[in-house]
């Protein structure tokens, strides 16, 4: 925190109600959206038996919609709807603002106001986060407020407040994560049926498992957005999206998982963020072949999850649903609940537990420097003494091998799979580049990093 | 909380250091034990380097240990370490007690004496806090202070604090664990090895897996300690720990592992609480085929899983190591940074997510209303129309089959398997009486239930 005028001590107002006495006037919310998320918020709020009691004591003061004609899900008072998003997030009743609309503006304006308005923001959107979090985290650390986004990472699975909590005293030094649903839906279904990326695409946008416009999620946008987030609270430093090497998963064939399969491994697109040259992280999304005894192998269909790896741990992971409106409904009332008790404590200082503290960059290290295993593929002329010159232009530049294949055929040309122990990222790249200009070498059509 | 006298507030005095200026005096602990966990906890908490920075507000005042003498792998001033326990939890000075000596007592007096001396408790004791929970949070609730226990279920995964935060917005109705990582470790043993359950017990002690007295671990004690404590937390309630229905893992065979494989499953040992007939809960732990496909199938060795469903967030899984040194330490520090953090923030009332509200006690269902499938092996004579009179007694109390499986012989003896439909465990059980009285039925070696 930046200065002394925290709003998190802000008390609540009691008044008489009718004859039953003293009520506790409610923690009142101001929604900003009422699409999938923001209904099953509503839901939940509004069918509080059986959860924290806290829950109770807020109040869905004002909800922001488009159009007020639309039908709705929710049943909410006439005077609760509203279409005018800047009077919500400028109401002095407003102490908390929810943003569940989604999109780049006007969310991030109205987070900033509300900021600027003394209100505690939750939002469920990891887009603007990772793209102005340094702005918005610090105008709430100027505001003595609070930014929550247990939902814009896992959907419903608790993965942020540990990680500036209970994993906080841990010095952590990565984060993996399966954190994106449709890719690894795709991949599982690749996987199980042998099928083509295209096809199972195709089929998953039929069955609305993959949007429209799949971008975002098949070449690994929106995992990028999801691991800047993690990767800036683990390490404690701001993360420039920019800064994040993002290969998506339209190059992995069919014929890869099949040479994976066959060599023990699953093929993930997996959010990587860990420690390379201390202070300086290596943060990317790529496909990545997982042992098939590795904790994140086993997460298939839908599902999202987070290994964070730390001193003293060991390992932990996070399993859950990464999307749907009950799963993120559960994360967005859950940020809800933590700040109502925050408000309730009526305490003077900030929860140092609560607030994003970082406010340095952290320094990247570029994709060159990483040390990983690759797994490549060949298309080679079928000749003898190919796999010697392959052989002798990685020795050239230091790479190792750890495997050869050599099984099937495409056509007239002879298909060579190596795994390489581990190397240096921009070593094994200059290898790939002298293998490019040998004669016998047709192409190189995959070329995967292995976990 | 019942009475108004929180010492949640107590405010810290700023002291001139030097010439350095001023400098926040930590919030001092006093550590009950110096054992493996104990050792680890006050090892994280000297290394603060790239941790939570709260953690450098906390200062290791006092260690209460047994002997003097012996060596240690820790370096602690002459002052911290003393052997009057008791002079621990009375010492004005102590905010906060960490009790890491385990066993009944004198772990308990101390913690209550340091509860009614106005003292935080963090405590890695399921024992204690199993047995003894509702006399302990009855005492803090009324002192004011709090009980923090994340080290006492799962090591290092954070499922605690999750439980009592995050996930409390949701209506929970199953949790379910692999919470004893010696039973995990030997049943993975037994299934890769095809071993039997007496030669791996054997060799996890002789690798230290196991202790030499096992009873706790292998008879599932120690996993009911530990289910109820989630339970009690998950659904709002004291739970008996008597009413906890226990199974260990002597009986099952190599045999029913090999079978289990066949059929699709894997062999665990399950800690279950789930909702059966609202507000009644079951609770339990017992060996159980669990189908490979199931995220608690592939836990394996020593690792630790919890999965908690409601709704509306389906399925959640927290993954870990669910013993050792770093990992519960890990878990003990995160309680200590949470109450520090609550100490800084100088609030007058408690915080509701930090205190186990529960005051009743659970309504418990007896074993016999559970209702699940079954796995049953059954040793038969070898005559024609045996399956047939199993089928017609399990028909007169209503038990359908799912599979029968005839394989097997035993000497002049065959090996039937039946895994049954959903059925009442009491009428199951009937079912199994009648079928003892068959002459055709020499013995029933396998009774299992089915996930």
């Amino acid at each position: 925190m930046t200065n002394n005028t925290s709003r998190v001590g802000k008390t609540h107002p009691t008044i008489i109600v009718g004859e039953i006495g003293l009520k506790f006037v409610g923690v009142k919310l101001g929604i900003l959206g009422l699409g999938t998320v923001g209904t099953g918020t509503v839901q939940l709020l509004q069918d509080s038996a059986g959860r924290h009691p806290l829950l109770q004591d807020i109040e869905i003061y004002r909800v922001g919609v488009r159009s007020l004609d639309k039908n709705r899900a929710v049943k909410l008072p006439e005077s609760v709807l509203i279409t005018d998003l800047e009077a919500i997030v400028n109401d002095p009743q407003v102490e908390i603002v929810v943003e569940v609309m989604g999109g780049l503006e006007p969310a991030r304006s109205l987070i900033l106001k509300a900021i600027e308005n003394g209100k505690h923001v939750v939002t469920a959107n990891k887009a603007v986060i990772s793209r102005f979090g340094a702005e918005i985290f610090t105008a709430a650390n100027q505001a003595g407020v609070y930014v929550m986004l247990e939902a814009a990472v896992g959907g419903g699975i608790p993965v942020i407040q540990p990680l500036k909590q209970s994993l906080s005293v841990n010095c952590i030094h990565t984060v993996t994560g399966i954190v994106n649903g449709t890719t690894n839906y795709i991949l599982t279904r690749m996987q199980t049926e042998g099928s083509d990326f295209s096809d199972v695409l195709t089929d998953a946008q039929r069955l609305g498992y993959a949007e429209a416009d799949p971008t975002a999620d098949i070449d690994g946008l929106d995992a990028a957005d999801k691991i800047a987030i993690l990767a800036s609270l683990a390490f404690d430093g701001r993360i420039k999206l920019q800064d994040v090497y993002c290969e998506g998963i339209r190059q992995v064939s069919k014929t890869d998982i099949a040479y994976a399969e066959k060599l023990g491994f699953v093929i993930k697109l997996l959010a990587i963020a860990n420690k390379v040259n201390p202070p300086a992280i290596s943060i990317r999304v790529h496909p990545t072949l997982v042992p098939k005894a590795h904790p994140l192998a086993s997460i298939n269909g839908v599902y999202n999850a987070i290994l964070v790896e730390g001193e003293p741990i060991g390992q932990v992971m996070f399993f859950g649903p990464g999307a749907g409106a009950g799963a993120t409904a559960s994360a967005v009332a859950s940020d809800i609940l933590n700040l109502a008790a925050t408000l309730k404590a009526s305490t003077t200082t900030p929860n140092p537990l609560l607030t994003c503290r970082h406010q340095d960059y952290c320094q990247i290290a570029p994709i060159e420097e990483l040390v990983t295993r690759f797994y490549a593929r060949f298309l080679t002329k079928d000749q003898p003494g190919v796999i010697g010159k392959l052989g002798t232009c990685f020795g050239n530049y230091g790479v190792s091998l750890e495997s050869v294949v050599q099984t099937g055929f495409q056509g007239e040309l002879a298909e060579i799979v190596v795994v390489t122990h581990d190397v240096r990222e921009g070593d094994f790249r200059q290898a790939l580049a002298e293998i490019h200009t040998l004669e016998a070498v047709d192409s190189i059509p995959s070329l995967l990093r292995v976990l």
